[in-house]
């Protein structure tokens, strides 16, 4: 039948959540699933602030976050190049790239194993929580392939490219302290604690300006891309006299705490 | 009355001191002193090498380094797009720049926090080194409002972008060893070593060549602008025939160490 | 009489052998070695897949990794900024980039010393292993002169520019485990075990698909120059209908280890 992506629409604290679904198959993520990320991602960016969740939890179903590709489709596509390029260049990489537009904060609870496409969408997340026993890698150069062009572009900005050469050539699983050591996870909890933990950091992230959340995302796009034009160094100011701005001041002035409230 | 920039001159060691001071406020960075910052490092930087410090250190007053901008300025001119666009790019961002044109090694001594305006400053430092106790970070999330571009992008070269996330989204403050661990500072000490740390460290480079620093930090600002040009790579072997080059060598050669006089 | 780049073809296990050689010298890389080293790596690059090692091991013979260049060949162009910019430029620089553009998976094992145009080199290998004893840096801010610009732009594939000024500014060599914590090597193990682990590293390596290490090194370093172009997207998936891709799915499938064996 396939996987699923399923939603979980934001509650009062603002925290919608999505779930890769397949079963029996460490929710190996198959081309209805990157077609569904894709369009949901979409969708979430298209969202006025008002309507849009806060923050947005991604993981995986059963306990583990996701594990590379459906291997039942691979003999579809594989050995033919204009299917193999349509693969990765038209399915996998507007997913990812739709997961990157995306100004909410994305939060990926890491359960068990986050492995090949399931790395690539935890590396599109703001946040990355771990378990003690989670695994990390694309060990497809068993499979007699390298990584994608664009996939790999995607993981050299959470990975340094010494890790990356490391994961492939070696073909390499790293554990939860190793993602860490390298910057690949922002923190490592006890494996019973990876949903708490990243539901506390999606709510704390909920309270604070939704405002500031998009332009900070938006700004770091923009230097990831070489810099922030003359033109859009200049439209950031824009929020200058927003409401959002004016009780952020006068919360800290006013030594309270500030109310970032929805519509 | 507003706080002030304070200069200490080098010794004979050849160290000078640059000493943030806004006394009741954690020496929170004012109008004033991005300018007088801005003034001070242009100066520096249009110094003859003979008559140059060898090392900057760059500290706080009264056990603290720096924290945030100066929170009564911010009514006269946040909410009004115009001022607001001319604070960040025509007073924040060129005091930041003249740090980063300045070819002496500088080094930041960090006692306690190192906030905002002051993270943004330390960042523009070549050497960091920090207390136990001392905590990094722009909580500006909440305060509503996000990080002006330059900014950012200046933070963007010593905190990996995953790192900024993190910083920005949850307005989380790094304790020490996390700042070290993320590669953001060079040394955590004992809150009472960190001045003699840092001290130590600066005397250290001073003794060192002069030149040899200055042309290293000349060559990694063009790396970060994207490669020295064909001509800069001709014009920087310019130092071949030089007495420091000579004296190095022959230092080594007649195992002793090298003496880089001044002037 | 001058040091020697050594070579010890591939046997059964396809991982080949490079010894930087310059007994007395710490295996010092004097003008001839950087020209073997040169040569060395184009043919390595040249020859057809089949013919080709797996992988490489880079090491330096008597115990230490390599440490420097020649200081008695100083004297004969270090002081003429024509010869030293024919040195730097012409010699060390086209040396390193064969390394660079050679797509055969190399490690270096590093015992002892990895100092100035030995750490170079290593920086120019995919995976570093090295032990406990083993000191990293380039002090010549001591001998007076700076790092020639491609040399420290290749430094700076592999250790961040925060701790280049560190290491640069403060001639500061750094331990083992500081590397690892810097991200610049890949593994410390005791000094007795370098050799095994690395060796074992690269037979690994040697054992998986030669044809998506070759691919994963030349995206790699086309996101190194900032991204495949169009074309060589297009490119990347002409694998799609090779015998290594068919051997590694159909392996996977039938749930036994890969062959991808040399023709």
């Amino acid at each position: 039948m396939g996987g699923a992506v399923q939603w979980l629409e934001a509650g009062a604290s603002g925290v919608a959540r999505v779930t890769l679904s397949n079963p029996g198959k460490l929710n190996a993520i198959d081309i209805g699933m990157w077609r569904e990320l894709r369009a949901l991602f979409k969708r979430l960016q298209s969202l006025n602030a008002d309507a849009a969740p806060r923050a947005v939890i991604v993981c995986g179903a059963g306990g583990q976050f996701a594990s590379g590709g459906d291997i039942v489709e691979f003999a579809n596509f594989r050995f033919d190049e204009e299917a193999l390029h349509d693969f990765h260049e038209n399915t996998v990489a507007p997913a990812l790239q739709s997961l990157l537009d995306c100004d909410i904060p994305m939060l990926a609870q890491i359960d068990g194993a986050c492995i090949g496409g399931g790395l690539e969408i935890a590396a599109c997340c703001d946040i990355r929580v771990c378990g003690e026993s989670s695994r990390f890698g694309a060990p497809i150069a068993k499979l007699g392939f390298p990584m994608a062009p664009g996939e790999l572009e995607r993981l050299s900005k959470v990975f340094a490219a010494t890790v990356l050469r490391e994961m492939l050539l070696e073909a390499r699983l790293f554990h939860a302290h190793e993602a860490l050591r390298v910057g690949a996870v922002h923190a490592v909890v006890a494996d019973a604690d990876v949903a708490s933990t990243t539901l506390q950091r999606a709510e704390r992230i909920a309270a604070l300006s939704p405002q500031a959340a998009r332009i900070n995302k938006r700004t770091l796009r923009q230097i990831a891309a070489g810099g922030p034009t003359a033109t859009e160094r200049r439209a950031h100011f824009g929020y200058a006299d927003s409401a959002e701005h004016r009780e952020g001041i006068a919360a800290f002035i006013d030594k309270r705490p500030p109310r970032f409230q929805r519509a």
